[in-house]
């Protein structure tokens, strides 16, 4: 008789993203005529850029004659891409990460949910507080959670690491020593980041207590300021303790396009084990690589005419980002974020819950965004807004809500 | 301290496929002139067909505008493509399957190994052998099986199911009852089909057992008997206790595009949960999503235009499969497959072992194939060539067999 996997049943209610839509979609329904706009969910809205389409339409061209046409791709992605990626994003920022140390894959989501099957069910996690929910949720389904406790809004069995505005959103060394340690910087939700001096703590920690970082820099384009890393790999060690995940999504446009990478530096080992060995079992058994046109559309954001464009394209959205910021700053709002990253971190008005604020927001000027506390209990009278949406409406955006 | 999922360790050697491309590789550099013909790894050769090209393009396109940009698509797919296949692939045939039980992914492969997450680790699963290495390997890592025993070349703690030449390659009911049984027709690797009668009684001993049925059923566009079902819900009852996956990989030549499904009927309950909705938050947490583009190139495939050019695609590789098996059939070899599916499933000439005939097919004839005993120790002897390759170059591979 088969059983379930009954880990799932910890997990409360929906993934947050998909709670929000239903109840958009719900609005809607009562509210047709409603002008909605969605600075909610993380998902980009400018259209692909000339580089990438051409390369997507070239390598189409590709799979239409025999000679040219490319069947299953490499298990860990074409040479092309992943040359170009270590060039690109290591080589020239002085990290020292080879091309067959990075796994090209279809977004920074489902490697980041899928990295701990490779870890014993056993090992102990810590992330920061608020949180991204797909570190916490995978592992709830791994069975390395225990138990959801509805009162603090926490797992059992997971050491919350909090974020707040005292530390600057930059989680101190947690007094539980955990195996698995999640970070991710530029923030997502606080839009806040880390420094260099700041991230080598971190690593030194990882290294004395053989503790893992999955370190998610899929923001890390937004990056304006000198003294931020773009990589834990620019930390002395790093190599040695740290796994990188990186995504196309927010950096090129890519959410509806699928493109993303994880780097598993060959000297991690754990008991004489190289983690790279074992994601790439993993990656070759579960996983079947990454479209070729896909691929090709990736490497074509590092030719210099692709740079300049995802230059444009970052510059577009963190001017949204100021929009945002400026705008509810100068109206009184309390917010953090924004300045090298894609998200705005504001604390609710009149010690309003997220989520009140959430249905006030809808309700009163039609705008969405998202509860802080989706993101865990910390985010409680907090709430992320996004600048991934159009410049007029994420202008109008603003208006309405300094408006209410 | 860091620990591994030590259950990897379990994994003996490497993924079939990467050590035969390996094998490969090594006799490449060691004869530069070799002029290798692969019929190993069923991977498609023809291009894409004019109706999914120009879906490609036109795809393309629309993310190059603002106004018709995707960004995430859909957790579970996009409503036009799950409506097509749920009026092509199931009512067309009979079978009661709606559109919001059919979860677009980027594969079957992923999904045959990823379904396992959402069941218990103690269940006990049921294959055939020879098999599919995925479903295997993917419960190994899940810590699903034992250990890993060399002499009998089986893991502990699974239920295999011998396939032979005196049961037709059809598994008899097991004696241990398993609560998860991997069933895969037109079968990988036997290339050998199931009546609906048969698969009835699969069907009729999952629901008595209350087990569930992972219902493999990537190859059915290359079954051409009228008796042979294409679906398990053609099947009275299979809505209660059986997922299938579906590709669009052998179909139409999607190996390089990555499209795929799962059906996961909501009549589908274990103590009230509904599979459903586990497989649903699966997807929601560990996946993206499979790209727009791509998902319009799947609709594709189900206009009047794009079907004619499936069904040339597939007569075009079924020819193939005649050249081999009547090719090997009258020069005296022991062929089965081939007549509802790419693969032909021959004994090995003068009881070698299947690496053996490996190495001298590579060797005296530089065609290369995949080792029956890589699916399993019933697969010992035994040696599997694909339909996939090219024409000539698939008549060529059998001229060269002949004359050894």
């Amino acid at each position: 008789m088969a059983r379930i996997n009954s880990n799932y049943l910890k997990l409360p209610g929906s993934y947050l993203f998909s709670g929000i839509a239903k109840k958009v979609q719900a609005y809607k329904e009562a509210n047709p005529d409603a002008d909605i706009i969605r600075l909610g969910i993380g998902d980009v809205t400018r259209p692909l850029t000339d580089s990438v389409l051409n390369a997507l339409h070239d390598a189409t061209d590709e799979m239409g004659k025999e000679e040219t046409f490319k069947g299953y791709a490499p298990d860990l992605g074409y040479e092309f891409l992943r040359s170009a990626i270590a060039e690109n994003d290591y080589a020239a920022r002085g990290c020292d990460i080879a091309a067959d140390e990075i796994f090209v894959s279809d977004g920074a989501k489902s490697d980041c949910g899928n990295i701990q099957e490779i870890f014993d069910v056993n090992n102990r996690i810590a992330v920061c507080d608020p949180v991204y929910p797909v570190y916490v949720d995978s592992n709830v389904m791994a069975g390395r959670t225990g138990e959801y406790v509805e009162a603090t809004g926490k797992f059992k069995n997971v050491i919350y690491m909090p974020c707040t505005v005292e530390n600057g959103f930059v989680p101190e060394l947690p007094k539980e020593v955990p195996d698995m340690i999640y970070l991710c910087f530029p923030n997502n939700p606080t839009g806040e980041v880390i420094t260099k001096d700041r991230l080598q703590v971190w690593v030194d920690y990882a290294l004395k207590n053989k503790a893992v970082i999955f370190y998610d820099s899929a923001y890390e384009a937004y990056i304006r300021d000198e003294n931020v890393p773009h990589s834990i790999y620019e930390c002395d060690g790093a190599r040695k303790c740290a796994i990188e995940f990186r995504s196309f999504s927010k950096t090129a446009g890519f959410t509806g396009l699928r493109l993303g990478y994880t780097v598993v530096p060959k000297d991690l080992e754990i008991d004489g084990v190289k983690l790279h060995s074992l994601w790439a079992r993993r990656h070759g058994t579960k996983f079947n690589g990454a479209p070729y046109i896909v691929q090709r559309a990736g490497e074509a954001i590092y030719t210099d005419e692709g740079k300049r464009e995802v230059r444009a394209l970052v510059d577009y959205y963190m001017n949204n980002a100021s929009v945002i910021y400026n705008g509810l700053k100068d109206a009184g709002y309390e917010v953090y974020g924004g300045k090298n990253a894609p998200y705005m971190w504001l604390r609710t008005p009149d010690d309003m819950l997220s989520w009140e604020f959430f249905d006030y927001l809808l309700g009163k000027a039609q705008v969405v965004g998202t509860p802080g506390v989706g993101f865990g209990p910390c985010g409680e009278h907090f709430f992320r807004l996004t600048a991934f949406g159009n410049a007029d409406r994420t202008k109008e955006a603003v208006e309405r809500i300094v408006k209410l």
